[in-house]
């Protein structure tokens, strides 16, 4: 568990893009982001104060997260100037890079000098357990995509916020290094050995109390032969009660895999339900979030409704309209 | 890679059972099987040659393989004892055992001081790749199981010796530990890091001759909460043309998830055949293995009498009858 608040490390940022892992707390966790730290020639903002390292301290900051993607796969002498300044100033880090901050002698030096943590979220550092197929009590709703990066982690904290707002118990489960840097907590489960990938998930999704849903962040595709061993960890650890089907209209084929083409919605609900239904017989597919982002608004409007109507189930894009229908559609269970 | 001829430790093994890998060497690569090293009190018995390490390095023995599991998760004083002598008299070690050999300090200095190599099959020694779902070239024959534990591993080495005797070009690809001591050489799937699963199995079974046969062994099940991503990965990594179901008619629930039971094999395929049809759209099922360790004679024949006149495929028990039927529908694709 990651200690918060935050504050976010935006380094010398070339474009705002390279900055998505500060935008994703920034928008999810917003009371979890107290300030930014910007070097010279960074061209991302958040729109949150800039602060020193000393300002942070003041400010009740307890870990430095670093919020952006590094050039070239190295973490430069510039970057860990500051990190080792951070660590002597009382802060943790937390960190999604490639490169680990425990493989930087001065990072881990200057981290046991100081007594702060140093946390790599590629890495797994849980002992997970074999899955044992035991029904867990609470409710769980997973969302599984025709394809990989489609929005199945926007439409998760989209979901849980909308949940929230409702009044419902809800909490967002991450499964990947951005969503663990948002909440501060999760299994990094691409880097799971395989044996244990389901179990893992067992252990992110305990028992909870029975009007509880974890809204857990949905990895791969069963249709994407790269990773598709994931996502069937996630439906069967994951014992969902409830399903969303994510999808990017625009895409023209599977991401990475240029010779596969997407499945229809058809053929990811005809495929993951009896997957889920083998871990939880009541599972059911509640609705459809759609990532727009590439359409204009009308053709988003329209291309929605067509899906909606042909597959009777609420359809929406969380981002241009949030996830209240979903939200709804999990309450109606 | 470990290099053969082997000689067979079979340790103080309490029965025949805990032999198992030793047995299946026996078997399976007799050839490879020059004789066995029995301790005091040793109640398994190959039928090989008893050999000391002295006459076994004049056979021409480069690896001594531990053909049987420990009692209690130690490796024994005892047993240590043999095993430094072994890589004194310039012998590699393989072992599949959970306890590594590279974690005893002594053996570690033993095979340092002597050139030799310890090969823990447990763990992968490869930087697999991740998976890009490129056809490859020459065939494919996978086995997907009701259930784990249920014959896929034998129906393999079955499928491939019967091929070879059908004068077809075979290779047996192994995915788990035994297999591996085995043949040699292969995948530890179940101890690969998620995202690299796909990619391991593409790794393990490259292009090839238009026609060779690429037997891989089955892990798990698409239809076992607890592994069925490590199946799914090998469905898509796997690239088959063709899939046996295996099954075990006795099996009252899953193995180790006394919650569940066993699917039918029309959900088996059903449920294997479009996710297999993915990464290959020629994909057919092509044959069923059936498991009748449990039942009598009469009783398997009618059994599987019933089931392919049900399901109309050729189905066999590989160890009963041998693979000859199997290897025929292969060849007839």
């Amino acid at each position: 568990m990651i200690e918060t608040p935050y504050l976010l490390f935006l380094g010398d940022a070339p474009d705002a893009l390279a900055a998505k892992v500060a935008r994703g707390i920034r928008d999810w966790r917003p009371d979890y982001a107290v300030g930014q730290f910007r070097m010279e020639g960074c061209k991302a903002d958040m729109g949150l104060p800039d602060m020193t390292l000393a300002e942070a301290k003041d400010a009740g900051v307890k870990t430095l997260v670093i919020g952006v993607a590094n050039r070239g796969g190295v973490i430069s002498a510039a970057w860990k100037r500051v990190l080792v300044e951070a660590l002597e100033t009382g802060f943790d880090l937390a960190s999604g890079l490639h490169n680990l901050l425990r493989d930087e002698p001065e990072l881990v030096a200057a981290a046991k000098a100081n007594g702060r943590a140093l946390h790599d979220v590629r890495i797994p550092t849980v002992k997970y357990p074999i899955a044992d197929g035991v029904k867990r009590s609470g409710k769980r709703c997973l969302a599984v995509g025709t394809d990989c990066s489609v929005g199945k982690m926007y439409t998760a904290l989209a979901l849980d916020a909308a949940l929230k707002e409702q009044g419902v118990k809800s909490s967002f489960r991450a499964t990947g290094q951005t969503g663990i840097l948002i909440t501060g907590e999760g299994v990094p489960l691409d880097a799971v050995v395989a044996d244990f990938m389901a179990g893992a998930v067992e252990w992110l999704t305990p028992n909870n109390d029975t009007d509880h849903w974890d809204i857990i962040e949905g990895q791969g595709s069963l249709f994407h032969v790269s990773y598709s061993g994931v996502t069937m960890a996630l439906v069967h650890g994951g014992q969902p009660d409830a399903l969303i089907l994510s999808h990017e209209p625009t895409r023209t084929h599977m991401r990475g895999l240029p010779g596969y083409s997407l499945p229809t919605l058809e053929a990811l609900r005809d495929t993951a339900l009896p997957m889920a239904r083998v871990a939880n017989p009541a599972c059911e597919v509640v609705g459809i979030a759609i990532n727009t982002a590439a359409m204009g608004e009308d053709e988003a409007l329209a291309y929605m409704a067509e899906v909606e109507a042909r597959m009777g189930l609420p359809t929406v894009d969380p981002y241009r309209q949030g996830a209240g229908r979903l939200a709804e559609a999990l309450q109606a269970m």
